[in-house]
This record gives structure tokens, sequence and C-alpha cells, in this order.
């Protein structure tokens, strides 16, 4: 009924965050010990009864695919998308496996190819994604070429659903990559990591400010911060904070400005900044799918008025921005 | 050289904030052992010397003054002046010791009369003032009848300077008024305060939400708290975050709108909430003296448009709200 | 159901043991923490029925008594014994309440007598008492004039049998006396207490060595030592370890020759130890009473052989040394 | 300046004690990081200079021996001999290196002579060693098949002198062979080692019964416990504790009779406890030496009668137990 994270341990210990160690296992111990129970018990045993299948194909470099049709009979096939069926909602994907399309409620590979191109290339280096879901993101990372990928997120969810995906990866790469159920401030200040990436946080954080804070100590110096979150319009004084939900979301606090973010960045002390993307989220990006049936973007926004979120705030709009440790 | 806080602990313990003796006797104790050396034993030593005089006058109902020139000789009196002198600059005030005058850098006696009128009736309460600098206000919340009046401010100089008033204070009101020297993260929640200040803190918190629920958690069901801030004019969404000093302080995080303000409380779940003062700092009210001899906001302003700061910033304005914990 | 310990912490915070305050409002609010369920819970409901009554009569020096037959009505006196009849078995004592005799287990004023003669004159001295059971000497110990008498001992019913006691004493004499419901290893090194008792303890720990130190670190320089133990015949290297229970009594681990107690206690730097009683413990003196009905020390001897327990070792004998700390 | 653990945390991670991970890296920089200074600081230094050469011989079934004459020319050996003499004394051994032959004050070869036919096979086991000095027997250890060996002493000059022999193991070996400096208060209860010794450690204790605690908890059920200890003659309840040093010795506690010991053992839970080997230590096994110049066993017995210590108390005799837990 518990993880065992000790072959990454074995592997983070020969690696630029070796001093992890220093207190990864014991929260990871931790988390383990206060997740024995309740839903993420039965999504364990379901985990333990996904077929043992060999994967003959792999491609991370242009999507998430482990497997192919070929690899499985058709009995194997339903058994293991009835399997995976109940680790919905799934949210950010598209994954492949054996033939199977796990369709999520996002596009993540739109994202990707969007933020892509202004990456420092990625080959060789060390990778940690704070807030990282599921972690569709990881296996792009790694096909692009990264050398270790960390990712953080400490929902019990997020975690059975990237171990399935990751018990089907080839094994020198699922051992590249991993998701560590830990929250942001369980890290310490590592200092090591070449790119630092976290979409979809900075909002939901109490304290940006810190939390900036904390990407930066992750990072080595001269190393890239990558960092998705809503924004508003307007100049350098402009945030919204929402009275109550956000799109429905709860637990939504500051939606910067470009402007007034790149001030936060440059308070937080970081350098070169720049605005790479921004981005209307849009209903084809975000939408309810057999794999997400819960309601999504279109339900979230003013059936009169796409430009307005239901509570009558300006629309999702994301903005990407990177910048650097000096 | 170490302050003996034990009679306001035996105090404490049979007040409503008893329970803050699960970690204040520790903190206290950690704090002198890092505050043993540099300035502060200086100051200590200083302390020590301060002439033994019975005070035979007390007023902390219309300012804060204790004993009378005729209670001293002019020897004494001399001695007196020439040692509280080695605690300046002092900021907040004014006080009157035997005859002496202490013309601080602020008239925070004026920011009392505008305050007061707005309190619930302190006859009886139990009152804690977080940031209270030197703790010219801790003797005025007794004055207005407060039964136990706490500030804490980690600042050493604050500590001596509190200090040398207190010895001069009568005991039955000594024993009443106490600074601790810790910081507001070290604040467990006592949920027990019938009122809590916190006047000039906000703008220099790196999470003006995080200490919004440290002072909530401070309030007694139905407390009020006093809250006074830097702010800026401007909608909901106004909030200004200055780029490096603001009128040459450091560490100036968030300088909100008072409209954003409010909406900040309302999302840390405070009621009730009323604007009840808003006023541009003057020149007569922040200035410097003979006990504060820096260079005060005059020099913070720009020559040439005295409603901006030398940054260029809107010049500081000061609101203070109160609000209620539910 | 929680008992409230801050007036006593408020006492502590006067006295030479205030540095107590770093750890024990923690410990004691952790220990309640633990014991909110079962027994003790139960036991709490009964002492909150105990009947409040006015205590005209009060003689700690030559028994422990609080009240007389007079200060009650029948009914009165009825309910009280069947109330402390709950609290069954009753080991130290006797105890005298309202005219009710509580005919204890052992004659612990036996062992006071045998005791008394050789302690420092206790009138106005801090006392501590390390494993002081339901607190019968804790009594005697302010009779004969200290000043502050605090005892330890973690167990519940101890607790209860203790705050039952202490309801009916006189509040000049109950707010020096208190019984804390922690463990030996949770004290600090208080250096402090002019008389350190321990009597029926040291046979019952891991480690003697340990223990003594223990004992010491308490003691301010020059303080007394009181010690009581289970002995064994033999010279310095003669030291008897049970194979299993002793005298039916479980976790039992040294019992040393006297000389080799006296070499313990010169090696953990005590000075000026003397043997002040030996004594062979009676049928007289421990008993099946009224009180405490189940089987007492006649059981737990050898029915052919009065010198040896039912277990084939030698018979209970206790040595009391005192000792200095240099 | 610091030690690299890193290496071996990712074999630990792999191996049956990874959950050491949950504390293990921390105590480890807390260590590093609290003796940076002093002699250890130049220690380390001399380190860094050993020279580096390839050794084409290894023994450590028969002997300790790393490289031979011809692996190295004369002035290298000239200087290897000189910076080794830096970390005298060298007190268990000896040691072969490159044709140096490190003469130790103790033939522990000998000790393992005695012990060895007493072992459960150690082929691929686990093996722990408390208290394991500079380590000669690790080598042995590993030598007689052992898969992974671990000893822990806090000594700096343990830990350097380990740290030069095991510069030239070959890598194969070195790897599963490390000395780790901390204390068996650290050790958390592993329960995973098949074999754990203790030998020359268990006088120095204050309490022999949480040592021998700690010693079973650090085992696997069913795994042997390998203990050496200083004994004395005489029935179960026969244990001398020296009233000063012992054979000069300072911090010496417990000497148990063998007897009295198996009973300690006992009472720790240990089963199938046998008594593998006694042994009065001669001035042949301890003695001064070239690499060990101070006094030595001679020095440390009565001149005129070699069965007392200089102190007038039986002479060193050493008793080596087996058991297992159950």
């Amino acid at each position: 009924m518990v993880i065992d994270y000790h072959p990454f341990l074995a592997r983070l210990a020969l690696s630029p965050a070796r001093h992890w160690l220093r207190s990864l296992p014991a929260d990871l111990h931790q988390w383990q010990q206060s997740n024995l129970h309740g839903d993420f018990a039965d999504w364990m045993k379901v985990l333990k009864l996904l077929p043992d299948v060999k994967s003959t194909a792999c491609d991370i470099e242009n999507k998430v695919q482990f497997g192919q049709a070929s690899d499985i009979d058709s009995g194997q096939k339903a058994r293991l998308e009835a399997l995976l069926k109940k680790f919905k909602p799934w949210r950010k994907g598209p994954f492949e496996l054996f033939g199977t399309h796990i369709d999520t409620e996002w596009r993540s590979d739109w994202k990707w190819q969007r933020v892509l191109p202004h990456l420092d290339d990625l080959s060789g280096r060390q990778v940690l994604d704070i807030g990282c879901g599921s972690g569709y993101h990881l296996w792009r990372m790694k096909g692009a070429g990264a050398d270790l990928v960390v990712g953080i997120d400490p929902s019990q969810l997020f975690v059975v659903q990237f171990k399935a995906l990751q018990k089907y990866a080839p094994p020198d790469i699922a051992k590249d990559v991993e998701l560590l159920p830990i929250g942001v401030d369980q890290l310490p200040e590592l200092g090591c990591f070449d790119t630092v990436f976290s979409m979809g946080v900075l909002y939901h954080r109490r304290s940006p400010i810190d939390f900036l804070h904390q990407c930066r100590a992750q990072l080595r110096s001269g190393g890239q911060l990558v960092l998705e979150t809503l924004v508003v319009d307007g100049d350098e004084q402009q945030v919204l904070m929402p009275e109550g939900r956000y799109a429905q979301m709860r637990n939504v606090w500051y939606l910067p400005s470009i402007p007034a973010l790149s001030l936060w960045m440059r308070r937080c002390g970081f350098i070169d900044i720049k605005i790479v993307d921004i981005n209307a989220t849009t209903t084809a990006e975000q939408r309810t799918t057999e794999w997400m049936e819960n309601k999504s973007l279109e339900d979230f926004l003013d059936p009169n008025d796409n430009n307005k979120t239901i509570e009558g705030y300006q629309a999702p709009k994301r903005a990407v921005l990177t910048a650097r440790r000096p």
C-alpha cells in the first residue's frame, strides 16, 4: 500500500540535488503515513491490478505515448482502460497508452508547444516542476533531453495517475522522471536546478512573493525560471483578488497584471525577465471529455460574454514569463 | 544582562492568554540568548545606570508622563537625560519623564487622538499590539482602561526604550503593560484578545494575507482589530509595490488602496470592516528632533512636489480600519 | 475534563524553579492531550462530583488530615467515601478526610518518621519529589515547613487521588503543593531545589546512573538528595537483577548492595553520602486493606521463608541514603 | 574539507537498511558542521595529500592489505608513510599498505581469529559494527563474504584513518564498506541487519541495558549479535564499577560477570546466548608500537601482580558472547 521511492532516492544521491536527502526521505515517509486510508488506499489497489505488459513503443518528444495497440490483447486493453478510468478526473494530458487515448480536460501539449521555443536547451539538465499535477510536462521535459526531471505535487490522485503512466515508461526513462508528493513549503533551498517550471500555481498561493523566493532558491546561479500564471490587463499597480471564487475555482488569491508580476519578480531578485507567451484560454484547450466529465471552462464563463467569468471577472488569460537567477 | 520576564509570565498565567505559556517562555529565552552581545549589551548597562527615583506623578490618560520635575534633583535630571539620549533615535512618543520632554520623531499622540473615538471601550479588556515599537500606545491603551496590554516587537532598541519608561511607571500599572521581544510569526493562535492593534506593520510584510490571518487568530470571537497601514488611492484592484525604497524606507512590500485592503480583510474572514481615519502624514507629525537627529519625512518627499516621495510614488497616506472577528 | 495548572504555573514563575516554564507548560498540555479518554475521563467526572465542603481542620505536621467529621453531614460523608473508593487502589497514605480514614496499603507515615530526623531543616525550602505517587509525603514535606513542594509522577490514578486531597486542603497550603504528571526524563536541569526526594523509584529504572544524574541536576549546589530504594546484602560488587518479576513486581531492574549504591552515587558526583535507614519491609507496613483490596506483601513472600520473595530472591529491604550536590 | 557520503547513501537506498535515510543524511550533515575546525580540518588536508596510487593487490581474507611494494616508488612510499604517521595513534590493526606495515597497538587480527568460528556465515549478509574504531574488523567482515558492512563511530581520528585505508581499497570493495561518524544513540530501530557486532563498547556505556536494547533493535528477527566486553569473575550478582579509572581508562562503567551479562541479555530479549570466547588480554596483544607510542597495557597493570590493574582491580579479561533476536 506504500510507494517505494528508494530507487529514486538512490538516483538523487548521485545528482546535484543530493543535499535534498537531508529532509526528503522523512517528508515522503510522513506523507505516506498520513495517506494510508480512504481513496488513496483504494487507488493503490487499482494500481496493483494494472496489467504487466511490455511496451515496444515510446514517444515523449512529440507527445506522451507508452506502448502501442499491438503490445496488448483486447481483454487487457479493456481491463487497462477500465482501471485507468477509476482515476478520473484526468486533468492534464493527453496520454496514449497501448492505443488507448486518455483525452484529458486540458490540451497540455498546446501549452508545451507555446513554451518550448523559449526554454534554455534542456539537454542534460536538472529540472524541477513545482506543482506538476499528474506530470504530463515532466515527460515532455525528459523528451526534450533533460537528465533528471523532478515534479512536486502533494495531491493523491496526481500521484496515482503518474504512477500508472510511469509503470509503462521504458525503465531508462522512468528512472529519470519522478513525481514527489510534497508541497512547495517543504522544499529546502536546493540551489541546484538548471530549470524550474511552475505553471498554474502562483494564483493559488496566499503569498506570491514567498512563492517566487522559493522558486528562486531552487535554481542554480544562471538557471532559468519558467512561470505561468493567470494575469489581468493593466499597469504595474493592477492586481485582482477575487471576492470569492474565480471561474468557479476556490482558493484563488492574487491575479497580477503582467507589469505587476514582472515587478514582483524583480523584487525577488530575478533578472532577464521576459514575457514569452500570453494566451486567453479557449474552450478548445480546456473542456469536458470522456476522461473528465465534470464541468469545464465553458461552464465557468459568462454565457453572454465569453470575456468574463461567470463571477464577472476578466476571463482567464495566462502569461508565461521566463527569468533567470543572477 | 538579561531581562526578567517571569513576573509578567506569572501575570499571564492568570490571564485569558495563559495558553501562550506553552511557547512564550522558550521564545523569550531564545531571544535573550541571541541578543547577548553588541549594542544590546551596552544598552542593558545603560539601563542599569538609570537613577532610582520615586515618581509622584503619572498621567497616561492624556499623555505619557511618569514623575515630575520636583521628584528629582538637577544632577539626577542631567544624568537621566544623558542616559536616555544614549537610546537615540527615539521614534514614537512623546514621553515626559520627571520634567524631561522626550520629543520623538512622531507625534504618536495625534494618531491616538484620531483612533480613540473608534475603539471598542477598552475598560477591562485584554489588548495586543503587534509591532508596537517602543510602546507609546501601550501606555495609552492602559490609560484608556485596559486590564492587560501586551505589545510585541523584536527590535532591541525598542525593548530598552520601553524598559526605561516602565522603570518609572507606577508598579500597579507597570505590571499590566509589557513589551515582548518576539515577532508576529512566533504568535500561536491565541484567540483570546478583546482588541488587537497593528499600526505601521502591514506594508513591511511579504505576505499581508498571512499577516491578517495572524491578527485574526489572536482575537476572541467578536473582538476588534485596529489596523493602520500605508495606502494608495484607487479601486479594488489598485496595489502599489515600490521597485526599491519607498519614502527612503527599505523593506516595503504592498501598499493597497483602501478598497483593496478591505477586500483582503474580507477574504481573511473579518466582518464589520470600517474605514475610520485617512490621513496624509505631515511634516508636523513626523520630523527630525533633538531626540531623533536623522533625516525625516521632509527629506523623503519630492522637494518640488510634496504629494510625491523622492522616489516619485504617492506621498505617505495612512488609513485606519477597524474590523471584527465573527 | 482538563486540569488547570495555570495557578501553579503563576506560582512557579515567581519561584527559583521559574526556568522550568520553558518546557513544563507544553509538557503538561501534551500529557492532557494524550489522557483525554478511558479511565482518566471517568475519574475526572468523579472528581467533579466530590462535595464542596469547607474544612475547618488541617493537620499535615503529624499526619495528613483535612476537615473533621463535624464539617460534613452524614449524607455527604457517605457520598464522599463512595466517590473516593472509585479511586481504588489507594497505595500510599493514610489520609483522613472529614473523619473518613483512608487506610492505604502502605503506612507511609512510618517511613516518614524514619526519614525525618535525617533531613536538612525543610523550613522555607524548595522541594522536589521524583516519583511521588499520590503525594502523601508532599503534604508532610509542606507540614515540615517547606515553601514550595513539587512532586512528579505521570500515573493518571495518582493525579486524581492527589487532586481529591488537594481540593480539601486549605488554599494557602494547596497553592504550595502540586503534583505534576510528567516523567523524570522530562525534567530539564533545574539546579534549584534545596531538597530532592526519590523514594521507591531507582529499582524501576533501566539506567540508575542516568537517574542519579537527573536527581543531581535538579539540586542547587549544597542541596540534599534523599534516596530510598530496594537493596540487597553484599559488597561493592553485589548487584541483583531479577530474571523476571521481583516480589511480583514487573519492571524491576537493578537492586544494588548499599556499598554498590554508594559507589554509584560517588560516580555521579554526590558527596556526604550517608546511610540513614535500613529497613526490611514488614507485612504490618505493607498490607491489603479495605482501600487496597489486591494482594500485598504477604502474598509476595515465600510462605515457608519470609526472608525470601516467592521468586526466591532476598525479601524486600529498603535503604535510605542522603547525599549532597557539591 | 567535507567527506562526501552520497555514493554510500545511494548504496544504502537500495539495501535493506534503506529506511535509515529518514535520519542519516541529516545526522551526517550535522556531524560535518560541528567538525569543521581544529585537528579534523588538518587531518582532512593530510588526507588530500595522500598519493594517488593504483593498488594491484588486495587481501582482506587473511589480513588487511591494500597494494604491494612494487605498486609504488620509494619517494611515494616515504611520503605515504610520513603522512599516515600524522594520524597516530593507530590503535586497531595491523594494516599493510603498499608494503608499509602499520603496526597498531592491538593485534585485532588475533581477536578476529577467536571470533570467526562462532559467527553465522557472513556470505551475502548485511552487517553493522557499533563502535567500530578505525574499522579493522569492517574489512575482515567484508573479507568473510558480507554484502554490506557499516560501522559507526563518531571519533574524528577513526574517520580519517578509515578514509585513508578506504582510498586504497579496490572500488568494488570500498563501495560496500563504510564508517559513519554517528553515535549509537542516533541509530533508529532499523531491524534489518543479519549480524550486529559490538566489541569493546558496553563497558563505556552509562546504561548497558539501553545499549543492549539498541543492539537488538538493529537486528532482523533471527539475526546474530556478537558482543565483546570486559568482564569480571563471579556469579550472576557480581558487577564491578570502578571508583575512578580502570586500567587507566576513563569513562568505564559496568564490568559484569559473564553470568550477570547473560542475564542482562535475557532481560533485553535475546535468545541462544553463548559464551564463545574468554580471553585475558596479554601484553603481546596490546602494546606500544612505532605507530602508537603512548603507554599501553604493560603500563596499566600492577608491576608486582599482572593479575591486577594498577588501580587494584581484576586485570582486563574480555568475553565474547553471541546471541540471537527471536
